[in-house]
């Protein structure tokens, strides 16, 4: 069984996880990964529901003429690195923390093709992918060991995907993840000293300034961070203030369904289908912690869900490793530009 | 002129480096580098100094009969990520703070031959490096707009490295790295607390315990760490205690040389040459600074100079990004027992 262990020299968790080292990609062989797939080899594809762990949800198809029951399917990861059995220990030796693995880690396959990729997406399919996240986030919650839900994406092999059916994934802890925890950190600090949200403020000078606004529309906006890690990294943020993306209902969905299509298709036509990684950000589970400076079932005015994407065309290397800090070579405002300038119907740009 | 900016969202750093983009490695071509090269086109080989920037520094050759000068050779980076020229200015300007991007980034050339690796090394070859190592760190503490001056090596191009020849790497930077800032922080709390070094409780728990000691000498220790973010993640520290690389004598220098050449080829033989990542974590710059927090010229007794080792044989995907926790499927006590039992001079296992 996998376990949470914390470094009090790092301020840092690690989950260890050795049933994860079944996974081929993982282990000496990164190159295994990545393979295109004939939907006969493909374990997501319709058909082959058999070679997964069973069924948790699923989304019926939008298109008739389909030999596919499913739109959207979801299912517990075959190599999870957190397992829902069980309950939470916390324990110490000496100068060691652990806390048992106990969460949940599943796949979200995002549409019946073996081949297709979410940048494919028409608005409808990207909509029912975003209506499975805030289903699996809305049932996980009432799991009151789980603190924290949260939905990535890994697209590529150079991402960390190792199945290329489009998909995403989703791993449920019994701990806030310390980069969410930074954020909820510096959001409330700013609500408790100017009564105002961060996010709302930050949205507000952006698309004053305008250098950094890459995409917007009547609900959303996409921007290239000021201070962006990585080359193009760029979030998608609600207009309107929420901090729940479970809260946020079908017409801001459908609202970040039109965007996040749209971004998809410029980053693919400029960067040349790179891999990248998107992730969810969004509330901890509210359930109640009186008195705990951990205790999140407050957290309404002073938090702002969104998403980050990622794309993956750098290394992080023992620079990055050692500081803390990226090197980015590609200023956030010539990013924007770009991303505003492209034409995501021009062609697709590859793959 | 790159850039230092601030995240008030994620209480993070980047370096916005524009000119880093000359940089072949950096965008959209990562498959361009790691090719190995003919000594004729070796930009670090002996004959090619003009094909670098000027020399500031080199320790002479340790064989009579070869045609170099010098054994280890040391300047500026062609692409730096920050420059030395200027003075340090901060700016704010709404939610936006940023530093200019002074500093410095060196690249320390190892050896004269374009196809050695640092495993290859003799001890007294290693030691000239560990000496190269310590004499920048000394000169550019002289600089008080430095506040911490980072050696870093990044071997193979999975992690990072553009030249095949052995080099390793110097940012110093004008503010204290998170990384960094994050383990003075626990060290000092922890020193205030008991009067005792982290580090030093840290070896005397691990010397007890064994299962996490990969290799011991008379002077130095590595150890897998107990929340070890990656798969066979080393430390290697002195067990004198000692804050500063940099006072470090020749002989403890030899020490570590001994150390960490049987480290390299354990790690080489078992992980069939893997890519790698290798940190020195030392003492920031000790310019006194009274009053401030980040006062750190008397921290003699609360912090611990030692090396990290990351090889990079898996990947940092989504999950890693937005949560900042790491998936390590080896358990660091498996890790200690393989690196333990592995024999370095059985064969070199691969590179």
């Amino acid at each position: 069984m996998s376990e949470l262990r914390y470094c009090p020299i790092k301020n840092r968790w690690a989950i260890i996880a050795p049933e994860r080292r079944l996974r081929p990609l993982e282990f000496l062989v990164p190159e295994a990964a990545g393979m295109p797939l004939s939907p006969e080899a493909d374990p997501f594809a319709p058909g082959n529901e058999d070679h997964t762990t069973p069924e948790i949800f699923s989304l019926p198809t939008l298109d008739a003429s389909t030999s596919s029951r499913w739109q959207v399917r979801v299912f517990a990861n075959k190599f999870p690195a957190l397992r829902v059995e069980g309950g939470v220990t916390r324990e110490g030796v000496g100068l060691n923390d652990s806390v048992s693995g106990v969460g949940a880690h599943e796949v979200i396959v995002e549409c019946p093709e073996s081949a297709r990729e979410m940048a494919d997406f028409r608005v409808d399919e990207m909509l029912q992918v975003l209506k499975a996240w805030r289903a699996r986030i809305v049932d996980l919650r009432k799991d009151t060991r789980l603190r924290y839900i949260l939905i990535f994406k890994n697209r590529g092999s150079e991402a960390g995907a190792s199945v290329t059916h489009a998909h995403s994934q989703l791993i449920a802890t019994p701990i806030i993840p310390s980069v969410v925890a930074q954020e909820l950190k510096s959001a409330r600090e700013h609500f408790n000293r100017k009564e105002r949200c961060l996010f709302c403020d930050l949205i507000h000078q952006e698309l004053e300034l305008g250098a950094r606004v890459a995409i917007e529309t009547a609900s959303f906006v996409a921007l290239t961070p000021y201070a962006s890690a990585l080359p193009f990294e760029t979030w998608v943020l609600p207009r309107r203030h929420g901090h729940d993306f479970a809260a946020a209902d079908d017409a801001e969905l459908r609202g970040l369904a039109v965007i996040l299509r749209d971004l998809l298709r410029r980053i693919r036509l400029l960067l040349e289908d790179p891999p990248y990684n998107l992730v969810l950000h969004t509330a901890p589970s509210p359930h109640p912690r009186p008195g705990h400076p951990d205790d999140w079932s407050t957290i309404d005015h002073d938090f702002h869900w969104h998403l980050e994407l990622v794309p993956r065309i750098s290394r992080r290397a023992g620079f990055e490793w050692g500081s803390g800090y990226t090197i980015n070579p590609t200023a956030p405002e010539e990013a924007a530009r770009h991303l505003k300038e492209a034409d995501p119907d021009s062609g697709s740009g590859g793959g």
